[in-house]
């Protein structure tokens, strides 16, 4: 195992899915699950000293709200925890990302932007994180980097000819 | 009576049924209806000394905008004031969230999440305030509590099994 | 005991200060500790439990920034939980307030406002939920408020008589 | 009388202060008084039913926080209500704005700007009020405006030459 | 004529419209027209002069955006006016709303809330600066505050009847 | 060649589309291409570089959300950049506008509004800079500028009469 | 003449100055005014039409709070307007911000940081619009950007050497 | 060398600072330099380059504004880039946290809180990073945070137990 992938409730998914997706792309090994601050409490600790026991890279918390679900796990373990910000209803998540991004000094949660753009980059970067011991999983980054770099480039579209105005 | 349940407008209903789904599901007396801080001010003070008289547990006051309806009874009355934030249709209820819970010192308002989550914690909090003396309302509460827990720990789908990356 | 004051850290002390004047003006019984969410996470739950144990009226829990502690103690019981958010350095309490009051359904913290005035709010609340069943509190409270209503009344700088303009 | 100026308290007067240099500046006839929407909530009917009685132009009314003295005043009486936003500690008066201009349709408070502009402009704005009908207020209101006009122009400081450039 | 209605653009109309139906619903006279202060910037004097010259009461203006319109005619006339926010695109009024309240000392703006709710307000104070005066539009006002009152009190749907709850 | 346009994604073609119309409709060359600061960062050098060559009046640069290709462009260039901030999901641009008008002293980027609004402003900011030295450019300005001010002027539907109220 | 630097109030005077020195350091002719959209209307259309026979290539306008100035000034002429957004007390320059660059489509003002980052960045623009076609200008420009570049270069303080940490 | 620690400008180094002396506490091997996106961007380049050819861990960027260094580091390598928001002057950092966290998908940065707590929590997350391979470092981390745990659990000053009210 090297990733851990939990959200704070089901609803959570649609979001959290780019993070499954991009680890799936990447080859990196991960386990899922809904684990929950609030309803949950008791499992917190629990998970925590599991990711620590299997030495998983890093684990990945998305959560919306008043999301407390990052920064308890990072409370609970030295394993890198990964936040994403769910986008929230009334305040689109800008409440998400202060709870996860304003943590105090001592316990860091390195935060990725609100919604599905971060629940991919928490895959990326933990990917990343892996690709330093890892060939095969930097192989595979470093093409879906170039891949992306690719698709800007190729743009059919868009040829960069000047256009000539009306005039 | 317990708890009396008040808002700013009828419009703010699809807000507050929450309160009044989460009091019925738990068993406590409660009373509703409309109360505007604008629009019916002179029905402030007779509503919170009733409230005082029947000695209401607590008062739930859902507004939004310029949102004086809690704060406006928790000046009028010692009987705790629950503020609920309904959310705006501009500002999404960070007016009302302002309006509600920056209350100055000396006329304390409980506030609440913007919306639906609010309403719904409003509720459950004045429940566990009857709790500490109601031991029915303590069962349902607790019963209340540890079902939302199971529903996160028997969710079907994740099943916290590793999943095989694709390469 | 009655009331439980926790804060998150030693920094936090000059804030919830107000909250400790507030309960022994009032007479309100309580006992006060630091408590770290991220730093002392394993004491949350023993300590919620204790809380419950004794049968608190209501823990105050201040905390600024990604402020968990609030309501990682909510989650941890049903002793209903007032948070206090503490005004934090670069976002002046928006993170502190947001990581409060916008918890999930299901978890309630009753919230009060960023910083002094949210301090001595808690307390007050806290003393108007004893007051329901403790009658010499009761009278502490109404002697409280009355006591802050006079002081506007008696205020002898304005006088309210008509200022001549200068024509 | 033709504007009664009121305000949440008395840490307020030095912002409300610039209101009454305006006032009397420009000759208007004014009281004052602090009258707090939470601490004294039952004087605000009285006043609004005095402020109709003596036939009040406007009542200008400053508070900061959830600032709630403009609005009830305006629900109690048809008199014009004039809300100056007194800048907060935490949030910088954006509280007292929203809680003072975002008023339900019905009951309007004309706001101004937060703080001390906020002050003398309500008091500028009253003066214009009075001026539709009384021609000295009139004519010392557009000798105030001509003068903040001239002493724009009349700035000694820059004279609009060119300057030269170093090279 | 009483009050002059200008819009910054056509697509402000649906905001604005509610002034219109509230002036025609308590009998002032009004005329309405679009005024852009980008557009057509030299007719902001022309109209500001017409609309001393004619004496009226009030200016009602509606902008969105970097909305200056309220603020440009306030600064070319002493005839108060009244800034109706309109909601924009992408920040929902923030920007109309500081636009037009944070005016700074000397020229005043009296602004109400973003949207239909300020759009109704604005027109409802000019109302009210008309009624000190005329006692037929005063009777209208009066009429009109105390039906939106009784809808409150006469709401068929909740009667403040104490609810048995579930258990 | 006049005006490079350059967008940090296909998505943002929606948005920019409204600078590619009014520069044909005012005769200005240009070329537009997608080149994006993160996906492509070793083409903004050699872009830039492009842009001094052929000595561009402007670029015009529209991303979104941490939009980085406006402030890179003006970093590796003295060519002036004009920044459109695209309307981000979450945020509603104001991550967009922040990340693109918050230059630190030393390297600027003339910035727009957010959205639709702002890439058509870019345009006629590009096109005004051209007109100082271009007498046709100039002309076709003065023209839309003219036909703006015109369309206020000629609004069939607000005549500017006097509507008679309900009384 | 070649930039026109205005000001909306001589206390905007310590922000716009850096506007001045820089404009001094790249040898660009300027002249500098105290101009108030708010206070001295009537002089925005004589200084639009005289910027314009004078050809400047652009007018730097810097303002705070409701800053109508450069907004104004861009609505009377086609000369380009550079807006400063000063910062204000309560609100630090949100306000200012949002007034100056969320201009509606057809009348474009470029827009530069809050404070005094904008203020230096706008005259780096003005100069870089001259540039264009001065090659003594560009001459200092291209060696003011130069000499910052090697300012980060030169650094003395930090070589970029490992520091080994205390293991 | 395991980390390498680059800043916007050499103003920033009062936040940076506080990483530095983290790493040093922890034993991490690091080198630092200013490096400026905006003034230095041709160094980029070569700079993240040499942080993938000596294999570094993370890069840890911190800057402020309109904040594009660890961004446009994350474009050109796929060593992980870790942002610190350092707090600016008029928007206390809103702007820096934004600019950096709000990255688009493809281009991850894990961003950490606002000002000094941020910087620590970016030494600490790279340190737990370097740990789960570094047995020498994860002891000191362990031991950081067992120290950080100790001095809440050791605070002399509140020994929690109960305070007698005045009553």
């Amino acid at each position: 195992m090297q990733v851990g992938v939990v959200m704070g409730s089901r609803s959570d998914y649609d979001t959290m899915n780019g993070t499954l997706d991009v680890l799936r792309q990447l080859g990196v090994m991960y386990e899922v699950r809904v684990l929950s601050a609030h309803r949950t409490p008791d499992l917190l600790a629990s998970y925590a000293a599991r990711a620590e026991r299997l030495n998983f890279t890093a684990i990945i918390a998305g959560a919306g709200g008043a999301a407390h679900l990052p920064g308890m796990l990072a409370a609970f373990t030295r394993v890198p925890v990964l936040g994403v910000p769910v986008q929230s209803r009334a305040l689109s998540g800008q409440d998400s990302l202060l709870s996860i991004v304003q943590m105090p000094a001592g316990v860091p949660v390195a935060t990725f932007a609100i919604g599905a753009a971060g629940a991919k980059n928490a895959a990326l970067f933990a990917a990343a994180m892996i690709a330093t011991h890892a060939p095969d999983v930097r192989g595979r980054l470093d093409a879906f980097r170039a891949a992306q770099t690719r698709a800007v480039l190729d743009d059919p579209y868009f040829d960069g000819q000047p256009q000539a105005g009306e005039a």
